[in-house]
């Protein structure tokens, strides 16, 4: 009897329903404003499909780039911010962050995001990445910063009617948060568990 | 010497800078639609804050929700896929999803998009959570469904104008993918790092 294909030698999906050449690169014709709004502008913007030379348009959010912060204290422990939130009308444990504004470097909107809410300001700052929202309908970038040795050491500088709880917590319980449901904005988590590799090998050299 | 106070003790921003009872919870006024979209409405809501009674508007974009797959073939490996985004006018590595319809359960969205995006068919679907994709600006969750020993055993049904690269790989290898910058969608990462722990523990079983 001959062995049982893998999963992968029986699978029936032949590429070549595909392409030969994948999916394709659509091309950009050209764009209009729908709305601009404090936050973002909202795009239509034309493709065009390379091989079937079909058109069809795609709303494409335009926020700025945003960046989060993971704010570590010298006891490491995570900063973070609590608040309510207009879209899903409810209360949400972050960490800080918002939106960079036009020529700031991510670094240097980290360390003034996390000034702004919290009043926090670190000893270093480093860029962990960045991750993509929505990379079907939004055209930025989230970027993670770490900041090591953060204390309070500045004034609160809250945009109007913003109004943030700011907590603290050991990271090995806000990662329990993250996983258990207390924390649920995609974004934080995404930025939580990829800090996760860099804050156990911090742990096991017992920085 | 008195022992050096920790963080916490020495936080000096009071909370009696905040409202006594913590951020408000702001009241909804009423919303006006700005926008209808192909795959979001986009309203403009005017909120009132309760004890200072001011009132502000904010832009709410209200998908439907949302449901991303995890599916697992027999031999523990994850269908991907890989298609062009046109927020960010590149290919994203992702995990099956889409827009759930309306009155569907998550768990019959997440079964219906992974057979319409790969053909694979599950044996078992459960939920595993839901998360905010951005509960500032958006009204919608995404729903995480596992599916088990997922085969191809249907036929593809994309959309018009959708082109899916298929692909599968070791749920290890997907998770390395996930911390190195192969994968940057933010909800995608969110559901392979929820997963992850129960992933070890099905490691550990044997399973």
């Amino acid at each position: 009897m001959p062995p049982r294909p893998s999963c992968q030698e029986a699978f029936f999906l032949p590429k070549m329903k595909l392409p030969p050449e994948g999916p394709a690169e659509w091309n950009e014709l050209g764009r209009k404003l729908i709305t601009k709004t404090r936050i973002f502008e909202l795009d239509s913007v034309k493709f065009r499909h390379p091989v079937r030379e079909t058109e069809r348009d795609f709303v494409v959010l335009r926020p700025p780039e945003w960046v989060n912060v993971l704010a570590l204290t010298p006891d490491h422990q995570l900063v973070l911010v609590r608040q309510f939130r207009y879209g899903l009308k409810t209360f949400s444990l972050e960490i800080p962050g918002g939106m960079m504004d036009r020529g700031e470097s991510a670094l240097v909107a980290g360390q003034r995001e996390l000034l702004e809410e919290t009043g926090y300001q670190g000893g270093t700052a480093e860029i962990l990445g960045a991750i993509a929202p929505n990379p079907a309908i939004q055209d930025n970038h989230c970027h993670i910063v770490l900041v090591r040795d953060a204390v309070p050491s500045g004034s609160i500088a809250w945009d109007p009617d913003e109004e943030i709880e700011i907590a603290w917590l050991p990271v090995d319980e806000v990662l329990a948060l993250a996983r258990n449901g207390g924390i649920t904005h995609s974004l934080v988590l995404s930025a939580l568990f990829l800090f996760e590799p860099l804050w156990l090998k911090m742990k096991a050299d017992h920085v």
